[in-house]
């Protein structure tokens, strides 16, 4: 935890906040807070800041808070997922958050399974926290937008110009030549979206099920604007090839 | 599974094997195979190949194998990793191997807790199989060659050399302003560590304890030719990092 994030509602008039749960265990027994000390903190989907322990003994903490001016921008790069299994998409929310990424554009897919649906996982109740923990893991505050899409085509056809504003659009297909970077400088000189809104400083990520998409879901995506790319001749699981693209897109970005 | 993988031992003097176990099941109930049908396969570290299904019923799957000729080269890159957290080390064993690592050199250092050493984890009995699972995600053959060290000291100051012939050895620590594309293509002309046997296309990467390494780790690993890398201002956990600079470490020596 290299900052503790606190939510907007948890802030009393005087601007303090009393913790009480797993971040109080971490300032007490981690970081072994003293009365005084000042301490990184964030309020979610808002500035960072430092926290002040004005109290602290084991039924809580209280810090006095104070926050910057300015908001974290969002990550550049937005994710459109087909669902994975639940424990590979239990363990992806907080490397997500932390790797960083703007919206989590969860989606069905022939190679998806039906019960993957069907579960606690995809519930805000299970992934916000797991979302804050990366937060926190990576000093952020921007919580990501998550959707679930039960019908892929309706998806790509009219919700995605509104559910992510970038410009560049990228599918991982281990059948393409194209590297993540190659794709990006080409795609920010060719804009292949001439949408008003769109940015060329964002990339909209698309990863597929363990099999793979099918035939018409990767034609309908190159119909949308989405270009191929691969990692090389070796096959990843699907969690551990989202997480390497998207670190080689974040790694194209900063270029 | 995209390979399957077996053993030397495992195959008759007829060139043919008897798969009763994981590798069987996948046959039959994932690819369904059937008589005749011949699918990909690799000897552990040698070459691939291709098997007949000669029979398959409940009690197993007898396959007829041809080899080609030659060997896949190992990953050109190695990891030195401080021992992380069981669970996590756990998790960690496929994707390594997925992703592709010549060697693993386990270390201690300051921040690595005394337990992580007396595990089952790191028995080869443990990480073998998780090790192939990996090799048959991403069709490799090559097992990472694994080795534990207790003492970081003596590891680094004697050991290394033989266990790395890296040309370039990149440390992560995110005081560094230099990318590992940056790192990787500057190590390339400057050649470091003008050792006979040293080779300038391969890389060595060190990641560190969840809490970093220490000063005193820093400087020795610094002394010995690392360069510090970062990956920019978001801190990932150590599994994590370890993943995504693997990424950084691959796309730089394919550029």
């Amino acid at each position: 935890m290299n900052v503790v994030l606190v939510e907007r509602g948890e802030l009393d008039a005087a601007g303090a906040v009393w913790l009480t749960d797993e971040r109080a265990r971490h300032l007490r027994t981690v970081l072994h807070a003293t009365i005084g000390q000042v301490i990184r903190i964030g309020l979610v989907d808002g500035p960072l800041g430092v926290g002040a322990v004005m109290s602290i003994d084991d039924s809580g903490v209280r810090l006095s808070c104070e926050f910057d001016a300015d908001i974290p921008a969002p990550p550049p790069v937005d994710l459109l997922l087909a669902v994975p299994r639940p424990k590979v998409l239990n363990r992806l929310w907080p490397q997500l958050a932390a790797i960083g990424v703007g919206s989590i554009i969860l989606t069905n897919a022939e190679r998806v399974e039906r019960p993957y649906f069907d579960t606690h996982v995809l519930e805000p109740a299970t992934w916000r926290p797991l979302l804050l923990e990366g937060l926190q893991q990576a000093r952020d505050t921007r919580l990501p937008h998550v959707s679930v899409h039960r019908r892929f085509r309706p998806l790509i056809e009219d919700q995605l110009d509104s559910l992510s504003t970038a410009g560049v659009r990228l599918v991982a297909d281990p059948s393409s030549r194209l590297s993540v970077r190659e794709a990006i400088s080409e795609a920010r000189f060719i804009s292949r979206r001439p949408r008003e809104e769109a940015r060329a400083d964002r990339v909209l990520l698309a990863v597929g099920p363990e099999g793979g998409w099918n035939r018409f879901e990767l034609d309908l995506l190159g119909f949308h604007g989405f270009v191929t790319v691969s990692m090389g001749p070796r096959t990843l699981r699907s969690d551990t090839a989202c997480l390497a693209l998207l670190t080689l897109v974040h790694d194209a970005l900063r270029a």
